[in-house]
């Protein structure tokens, strides 16, 4: 069973109806995701408002070809001289790494400075100082979520990639010039959050039902092993992670990503292991410990 | 004549036998403005580099058509096992604006965090608490130029659109992040910046010297007119320029662009005009006055 860091957005049921932004991964696969897996009525992608008004980031037009290639129509065009007739997006998830940064930053941008997530609109609160923030999303901006705060991540390059955090720094600088120094409001998934970890205890639990019926039905899951690379998310995440049910997470950091051997590790581990099949062994032998 | 804002680079002659990067435009454009045009012998472009080492930036893999279109081989390959051998890049250039934010924010972020510029390394230096900007940037890394400091331009768009500014407050916030708040060194050509206004009144008084000879050859420009849209930019450039000759400029702002009529401008000009052809009149008609 896969937990990928963009799945918590599947139990968001107050916006199945709505129109949401869907930004990151290659291609429409999130977009689908978001369709077919998780329910959601309208997504968008920041390739199909591209297709469809080009002109929206004009620097795109370079990759068009790979917009095309999947974008769907827009459910209402952008036209901002009847706003109530243009396109409007109610709420924003960074689903996975932005491919495209400058396209993905211009229309985030754009919808968190629009009057109501009106593409194309301007908010006439943004700037006025009596108000809070500075008038800075207090206009019915939709909200923006990402799901993945990692800086960095263990590619297959000598050195460490940027990941989705990256990608929320860059634009919280740009957030920082356009505005004037205003505060970002965002809701952050993924480890090392606790909506993270209490999600996939969720799911830990609810297989636990599949397997075994009502038996045990309301114990604590009596311990689970937090297998990673990442000191600050995964292992991080593990050690500070209140379970609401009193499980017992224990947190095993290999050595095959981004903690690298003989460095200490910013977030001491339960134990240091050389890799996944070490932890899973590992795990088994500790569980069956009294 | 044309004078574009990467333009001042073509003076920058100590690193014409060096190997530079050059980042922004479309295609391989820059590149081949500064080969042919400006003289670079050895010129590398984020393309180039991610073409020869797609691993570098993985998510720039669903836009590798557009790259395969155009990139060059590089000089050297990237490989930090033998620090002398790995490509070394002596300075970096944004010409334009980018097109691919994640991939141009990652290579430069390479460099200025490598050892002597040698991409795929990382200099012992960065963090150190003991050496001036905490290590970062002291390690012969290459420097950093950009040719255009506007955030907003004026496009088809009904809003403005982010500019080259934008990539580079993005960059801006990616370093905060990533160097825990260190200071980033650049350099920053175009305007309102008095260096590019200088290299621009060298190349009227280059063109006067063409058109009339050695004929008051060292007089001031009598008048300089600077016709612009952007108050920031170009009417700032022009109020604040100080001539080392001595010459008169003066600011027209048209309304066809970045400032909008019935608006206050940032920065007072001269006059304001309706169009770059009312602003030509206006000129000539100032300029025959005594």
């Amino acid at each position: 069973m896969f937990v990928q860091s963009h799945t918590p957005f599947a139990e968001m049921h107050e916006y199945k109806d709505k129109t949401v932004l869907v930004v990151g991964g290659d291609y429409d696969k999130c977009q689908l995701v978001a369709k077919d897996h998780y329910g959601f009525q309208n997504v968008v992608t920041p390739g199909d408002i591209v297709s469809a008004h080009p002109d929206i980031w004009p620097f795109s037009k370079v990759f068009m070809d790979y917009y095309k290639s999947f974008a769907k129509p827009l459910p209402k065009p952008i036209n901002p001289s009847t706003p109530s007739e243009t396109l409007k997006i109610d709420a924003i998830f960074v689903y996975n790494d932005p491919r495209d940064w400058g396209l993905d930053s211009t229309i985030i941008l754009d919808l968190l400075l629009s009057s109501r997530g009106r593409l194309g609109t301007l908010s006439p609160q943004n700037g006025s100082p009596t108000l809070p923030n500075r008038g800075y999303q207090q206009d019915a901006q939709p909200p923006l979520y990402y799901s993945n705060p990692d800086l960095w991540w263990a590619a297959s390059h000598p050195l460490p990639r940027l990941g989705q955090g990256g990608f929320r720094v860059a634009f919280a600088g740009l957030w920082d010039a356009v505005t004037g120094g205003a505060k970002l409001e965002y809701t952050m998934f993924g480890k090392p959050h606790q909506l993270t970890y209490e999600f996939a205890e969720r799911r830990l639990r609810a297989h636990r039902k599949m397997l075994f019926g009502q038996r045990g039905l309301n114990d604590p899951l009596r311990r689970v092993y937090m297998v990673g690379d990442n000191p600050e998310s995964d292992i991080r995440g593990a050690n500070e992670y209140k379970s609401p049910h009193g499980s017992l997470w224990r947190s095993l950091l290999v050595k095959t990503g981004v903690y690298r051997e003989g460095t200490v590790p910013s977030c001491e581990p339960t134990v240091i292991l050389k890799d996944v099949g070490e932890g899973v062994r590992w795990a088994v032998e500790d569980s069956g410990k009294s």
